[in-house]
């Protein structure tokens, strides 16, 4: 069993399986050593798991929630995609999407639920750089959105 | 006449020519056999190609369409940059905003109007990872600005 | 003294010191020769330097100093994490996120606030690709934030 295998365990950690995306594109490219996933928001019984606004209908916790959804089923797909977590050597940066309303500031929080869920699997490797901004509108009203780019181990 | 020239002409396409940048960067940095393109819209004799917002203003189609002009502008520029678009490699990744209202929740297909070009144009090496926002404004009102990263065959 | 250093006193210009992140991120990447930075705005006296929205409650010229700071800020950050910014070869991208009411459009302008602090520090190195959005909520309200992706010479 992989070292990020045991990790997810003792977090009572499941990867959701990967799902097909929504378009014409794939969930994940692999150029060389390097990982870039689509954009991902967290789903529940096909349904993103969390819709709404924060600032209105949403809580920064709901919001939290939303972006940890959204980084482990963006986990789930690289796993699959990579061959597993274990090849993951750095996530390099970070861009989360929150659906706010235009009043709303508290954004970095809401990502935190993303962050910390990487270094809880990486440790460090998954402190990466980042990007937070409040959007008007995302994909089937989810509330958190968000992709990366990875650096992978020599294959 | 190369590869890629033939299959525009088949499908009845002309690249459009690069325009100045609208400030104080360049549409294309090329680092290595990597390029990064900046946020381009669809133009039509000098004024945006589709101005308002998905939900209010414009349909899906007409998102749609926008995408796929902000995407055939982006592959002109790109051209001229590059030297030919055979020498596209892979398309790694497409980020799309969309101008939309806070209840418009259908962007994936929007962005399809960009991703379907991209397939057509390089087959599945312009299948590339995606993300999807929607946002509250884009530059002299266009309803979808792009950007792409590419990899480059070696020169 | 470095070559950017005596640049920057020649522009009257001073680096501010780097802010430990507002989460579970850290400000700047490195992965090889490339350096991805987090998303920054400009702060004085540990408050956003400029709050509100393009369009309403600010100016052109205000969103301009705003992104100038957000970079300047971001300039800060980056020489500590690389030692000295005499180590940038290119600023390859740059994304700008400008807080703005939906009617707004001249969203270029803003961003050149930042562009032309990269070409004034760095030459023709710092012009850079570039993608400019508005969005509906940044971080504590700031009206401006941005990140880039920086090619670094060989350490």
């Amino acid at each position: 069993m992989s070292e990020i295998d045991d990790r997810l365990k003792a977090l009572g950690l499941e990867l959701p399986a990967p799902r097909p995306p929504a378009g014409a594109y794939t969930p994940v490219v692999i150029d060389g050593n390097i990982a870039y996933t689509s954009g991902t928001v967290a789903i529940e019984n096909n349904e993103p798991a969390s819709v709404g606004r924060l600032g209105a209908e949403l809580t920064v916790e709901d919001g939290k929630q939303s972006a940890r959804g959204a980084c482990l089923r963006s986990l789930g797909t690289l796993a699959v995609a990579i061959g597993g977590l274990d090849r993951v050597e750095r996530v390099l940066k970070v861009t989360g999407y929150v659906r706010a309303v235009p009043e709303f500031t508290d954004l970095p929080p809401v990502l935190d639920g993303a962050s910390e869920l990487l270094i809880q699997v990486f440790g460090e490797a998954g402190r990466s750089a980042r990007t937070t901004v409040g959007v008007a509108a995302l994909p089937r009203g989810a509330s958190v959105e968000l992709d990366m780019v990875v650096r992978l181990r020599g294959s």
